[in-house]
C-alpha cells in the first residue's frame, strides 16, 4: 500500500511541475488559458461554442478539447470558428497538465489570446490536476440538483468561478437556487457566478464581458510585469 | 512508468479477487445485488427512492450509497424505508469491492432480499472496478445530451441495463432518442432500456416489475443450485 502511495504522490508532483511550467509558456504567448471542468452534459461544449461566435470576431481563440474517445467536441468547436486540437484520453478520467504540455505543439499560442480547455466530463478527478491555467472554472447545470456543492466539495471549493448552466429548465426541475448558493458561498465564499441559459442566451453577455475584462487584465499584467 | 503500471494492475486485480468474493456473500445470503452507476445528479438516490417507496411492503430491500463527502444520500435512502450504510470515500471517484466488503459487515444480509449499490456520481471510473453485483445498471438523463454512449463508451458497453431519466424534460432539451439509442445499440446490442421520469413515475411500473422478477429469479436459481 505504501508503494502505491509514493507512486501517487509522485504524479502529482509532476503535474505539479508541469503545471508551472505551462502557465510559463501561456505568459509568454500573452494568452490568457481557463480549464473549463463540469459533470458529463453540463454545458461545456455548447458554451465554447456561444463564446467563439461572439467573440472570435474581436480575438483570437484556441480550444483543447478532453474526451475519453472520439473528437465529438472538438469538430464542434472547429466548426464554430477556432482552431481546435482533441485529447483523448483513452478512458483517462481527467486532463493533466503532461496532456497540456503535449498538445501545445499543436497551437501557434503567439496567434491567440483565448485558450479555453475543456476538461473530461467529470465532477472529481480534474480537481486534482492543475494544467497552469490562469482560471479553473466550473459549470453546474439546475437539472443536475442543487445538492451538488455539499456532495462535489473540492470541485466547488478549487474553482475561481462558476456558471449556473440551463436556467431556462427551473420551472421543470427541483432546483432551489438559495439552498445551492449556500452550499458554494460555505466552500467558496464570494465566488463569482452567472447564472446563464446556453439554450436562450439568458445570462449570457455578462460572461462574455467577464471573459474580454480577463483577456484584455492578462495582457496589461504581463505588459507591467515586462516593463 | 512501469512501476505505476504494476501498481494499478495490482488494485485492479484484487479488486476482482473482492468482487468474486462479495458475490459469493450475496449467494449465500440470496440477496439480488446492483450496482446503479450515473453521472452526478442524473436521478440515482431519487430512483432509489421510489424502487423503496414502491417495494418495500413486498421485498426488504438495502442501500449501500457512496460519496465523496456527505450522508445526504444515505439519509434519504433511510427516510424512504430502507435499512442504509454510507461509504464516504474521503474524495475518490468510485466504489471498490473492498468498500463494499466492509460495507457488508453493518448489514444483516440474511434478512435482505435487494441491495442496491449507489456508485459515486461519475461516467468513468467505477466502470473499471465491479463490486460483485449481479447487474450493473446506468441511468442517463436526458438533460445531459444524447451524445453521451459515443463520449463514455466503457460505461455503455459493460451494463446490463439502462435506465433513460427525465424523459419529462424532453420538450425542453435537445434530446434526439434515435441518436442516443442508435448509439447504445453500438456498444451494447440489446441492452434493456427504461425511459422513464422519475419526477412524473411516468414509465417506473415496468422498471417495478423487472426489478421484482430478478429478484425472484435470483431466488429460484440459487435453489436449483443448492439442490
Amino acid at each position: 500500500m505504501s508503494t502505491r502511495i509514493e507512486v501517487i504522490e509522485d504524479i502529482l508532483d509532476v503535474n505539479k511541475q508541469k503545471a508551472a511550467s505551462n502557465r510559463e509558456i501561456f505568459d509568454q504567448s500573452s494568452v490568457f488559458t481557463i480549464n473549463l471542468m463540469a459533470s458529463p452534459g453540463a454545458g461545456k461544449t455548447s458554451l465554447i461554442e456561444l463564446t467563439i461566435k461572439q467573440l472570435s470576431h474581436r480575438i483570437s481563440i484556441a480550444v483543447i478539447d478532453g474526451d475519453i474517445a472520439t473528437s465529438l467536441d472538438a469538430d464542434r468547436a472547429a466548426a464554430a470558428g477556432a482552431k481546435a486540437v482533441q485529447i483523448n484520453t483513452g478512458g483517462g478520467c481527467h486532463l493533466d497538465a503532461m496532456m497540456i504540455e503535449h498538445a501545445l505543439k499543436e497551437l501557434s499560442l503567439n496567434e491567440v489570446d483565448l485558450l479555453i480547455i475543456e476538461n473530461v466530463g467529470n465532477l472529481i478527478c480534474p480537481a486534482g490536476f492543475p494544467l497552469g491555467t490562469h482560471k479553473n472554472i466550473l459549470i453546474a447545470s439546475t437539472p443536475e440538483g442543487d445538492d451538488k456543492p455539499y456532495k462535489y466539495p473540492t470541485m466547488y471549493n478549487g474553482v475561481d468561478a462558476l456558471i449556473i448552466n440551463k436556467i431556462d429548465l427551473l420551472p421543470y426541475v427541483s432546483f432551489n437556487m438559495d439552498y445551492f448558493r449556500q452550499g458554494v458561498e460555505l466552500l467558496n465564499p464570494g465566488l463569482e457566478a452567472f447564472p446563464m441559459s446556453c439554450q436562450t442566451q439568458e445570462g449570457l453577455e455578462l460572461w462574455i464581458q467577464w471573459i474580454i475584462a480577463q483577456v484584455e487584465n492578462n495582457q496589461k499584467r504581463l505588459l507591467i510585469d515586462n516593463n
